[in-house]
């Protein structure tokens, strides 16, 4: 392709583009392909000869378009949203047309700079203490690919740390990382990944499921009077499951009688309501700027970045450089001490990285810093609204206290005078009613299992998503629901 | 921004980008920014109001545009090329225009559905086993970020199939991982990052830096003896400083006697030559087939797709799920373990992973099998050209003998009869040469130390490059070592 064929299948795919984003309401939310249609629908080998690029672009419009589930379509309230803006669009573009593996300054200093500028930004907007700036000199931020990666990124900097500072000779076998039973998987690859321990702490439907000073204190000292070394623990703040946040307060009180362990805090989802000082509170903020090692959101989640760009920030990032620097000691620049030179390779696993600080430059600068407040806080009033509407139902009650922008609530019909007791029934109702919503490609929800109790999610953040779609969802709720309350009924007569 | 302003903002984009490739032979191939040179030209603060964009589109020509160092330009020979066309450029917007986490098929089932039809096509286009085909249930392909991520998921494959099958109860401390001192940092930092011991073997500039049975041999033998268990092997087919191939054939044949070590084969620049029959017994292809558990080569290095998109191919999935699956047993769905829908969130490190095979196909059908070749002959006989011209100068001389497209060479005067016992005065030369060619910004060559020679690297890759673009280089590289030859005459004189 030369650069008028570009020019030409480029503004084709900016037209497509906006074509798509005008129809995607009338779009199935749930992509409605079969297992294998893809690869019976496609030559078995790559072409010998050139195709036409025309044909290409039609077989993505054709083939491509109707497997792809539209997360940005104003009716998912699955999982939690991933964002997606024009801006973020524009920095991919851009990201694309000057590739480079950016593994250091050198090889290309404006990916390393904006990285390092957007960070310090990003720490601003969401309130973080001074000291995780990069212009610090002594923490900073950096982009990774995912929340998993940062987590991975975290466990091995405390694993170094704790090696190096405290227990030069610990068996990898007696290290220990702690999680809860409401953390995300990530803690659980992590342990995977890197051979080690992962024990997830219980929470208490009475806590919210957040981690609390007791457990996590009598958890550390059981573990090192059998000789264990616990050396992280994850706290996060708003959990997959029912945005449950980790009570970060007393998780910092307990640390600082055990100072080897690095706290972690994944906030991937939650994170980016610290822009808002309302809502800073609720989030710990002044615990995340007192006691974290590092904190991770990501922008490409609820923060109107496009996958990926999990943001992370560490308190120090010579934890980080001592962990994942393989430069050997007289070839580290000067530059690169000084903090003005950034190699970030040594700050991430792998060693080179995507262009990615642009979009969110892009992101931050076209919707400021009132624009990207103004986003966070409709998500989050809308999920009150709908909140309020389960409240106001007879037949549906809430499971947790809505976080943030997610509700977890299952259908308690009027009948049903002790849930605990009828925990199998309403399971097995709930799990009816979820089959239903799933079989519809008008909506999309996803289920959750917390400590016995079948529940639906309700996340909303997708830009689109308005009051008339929460509306129309509640709509759907409750009629699939009378359908299951009905056969109910139905089975309770036969 | 709303679509119609996005539809302006991307055809601009589109405009720009193409003004960009017109001009990309003018511009320095080498950017000549100063570090901190944009954390100077940026405001400290994300701003509070949202900017128009085409402000922020200015400002991405006038401070990020010459801070990046174009790895694109013809007169770039540096490190490896990145390579990049518009094909892949398109694939990254129309990605980026969809968002999808992907972490298994529901979510987007196109993304996966795809990515296990393209690495089969690539599979195919290199000659891989039949083993190595998703088709096949069995093993399989995968788009990891980079090499690193390749090497250090074979690495946690082979950790865990190693404590699984042969010896439940060794410590992580006895482990013993293989390179050589010629293997790319990735098996260092892997080690790092994995916290496990890695041996760099010793390789010859008589055997041309690659890895022989008989070293790897007594390796095995000396650290079996020592209690340690060596589980992996990383070899490398054209590693970085000379692009060495090591003896895949001789290190199958020890592994035949060692059956639980884990050969992976990181091709990360030269596999895409297998594309070409003609290459294929120079990398190693039937060794290859016969020995690999695992492969990799990056299409974004040297295969025309934009940064990021590493290939990687495993002999069997179920070491990789085996080693990264955290869903219990139960939770497996049939459709996953029948091999017709891949969860490739149990195939990588992460969970969220970008739809980056799109850009794959679009560059494969693009270019087809035919023009992918073309594409790298062409490559290698740019390089032999250039070989041919260091060959024939008097001044220079070849390090190693060249590597598909890559040349080491460095000068070595007429003057100096004994380049072994000259080797601190032609390694002071060669570094004074190498300042000067660094200093320019027309042209941009990388050197290298290989045991204790100091040497340049050429690397040809970049789609533009013609012969013209060698005729100069050859040229520029002539007048340095003039100036450089003659201030030794004169230091002589002094």
């Amino acid at each position: 392709m030369d650069i008028e064929q570009f020019r030409k299948a480029g503004y084709q795919a900016i037209d497509r583009i906006c074509d798509y984003y005008y129809s995607l309401e009338e779009r199935p939310v749930v992509s409605q392909v079969q297992p294998g249609y893809l690869r019976e629908a496609l030559p078995e080998s790559a072409p010998e000869k050139g195709e036409d690029f025309q044909l290409i672009a039609d077989d993505y419009q054709k083939h491509i378009i109707p497997g792809m589930s539209p997360w940005q379509h104003p009716s998912f309230f699955a999982y939690f949203p991933t964002a997606g803006t024009f801006e973020g669009m524009l920095g991919d573009l851009y990201c694309s047309s000057i590739p480079t593996p950016g593994f250091n300054w050198s090889c290309s200093p404006a990916a390393t700079e904006l990285e390092a500028v957007v960070m310090d930004w990003g720490a601003k907007l969401f309130g973080l203490d001074s000291q995780f700036l990069n212009s610090s000199g002594i923490g900073g931020g950096v982009i990774q690919t995912t929340a998993s990666d940062s987590a991975l990124v975290a466990v091995v900097a405390a694993r170094s740390r704790y090696i190096r500072q405290y227990h030069t000779d610990v068996k990898q076998e007696d290290l220990i990382m702690y999680t809860t039973t409401q953390t995300h998987s990530l803690g659980l690859k992590a342990g995977l990944v890197l051979g080690l321990t992962c024990r997830a702490l219980e929470v208490k439907i009475e806590d919210q499921f957040a981690l609390r000073e007791a457990v996590l204190r009598s958890a550390i000292e059981e573990d090192k009077k059998r000789g264990k070394h616990p050396f992280i623990i994850i706290a996060t703040i708003g959990t997959t499951s029912s945005g449950a946040i980790d009570r970060l307060d007393e998780i910092g009180e307990v640390v600082k009688d055990y100072p080897s362990l690095w706290i972690h805090v994944d906030a991937a989802w939650a994170g980016v309501t610290l822009a808002c000082p309302e809502f800073r509170e609720v989030a710990m903020l002044d615990s995340i700027n007192q006691y974290a090692d590092s904190f991770c959101t990501n922008f490409h989640k609820w923060g109107l970045v496009n996958f990926d760009a999990s943001a992370m920030w560490v308190r120090n990032r010579k934890d980080l450089t001592d962990a994942l620097d393989i430069t050997p000691e007289f070839l580290r620049s000067k530059h690169g001490d000084a903090g003005t030179v950034i190699d970030y390779r040594n700050w991430h696993l792998g060693l080179g990285r995507r262009f990615r600080s642009l979009k969110v430059w892009f992101v931050l600068r076209s919707y400021g810093a009132e624009g990207f407040r103004n986003y966070i806080r409709a998500g989050i009033d809308l999920n009150n609204y709908f909140a309020t509407l389960v409240r106001g139902s007879s037949n549906f009650s809430l499971v947790t206290e809505p976080s943030f922008a997610l509700t977890v609530f299952r259908i308690v019909p009027p009948s049903v005078t002790d849930p605990i007791a009828s925990q199998t029934l309403l399971n097995s109702l709930n799990q009816s009613f979820h089959a239903r919503i799933s079989a519809r490609h008008d909506i999309w929800l996803t289920q959750t299992m917390i400590n016995g109790i079948f529940c639906i999610r309700f996340a909303v953040g997708a830009a689109r998503t308005t009051k008339a779609h929460i509306d129309k969802a509640w709509k759907l709720i409750n009629e699939e629901a009378e359908v299951v309350l009905a056969n109910l009924g139905q089975e309770g007569r036969d």
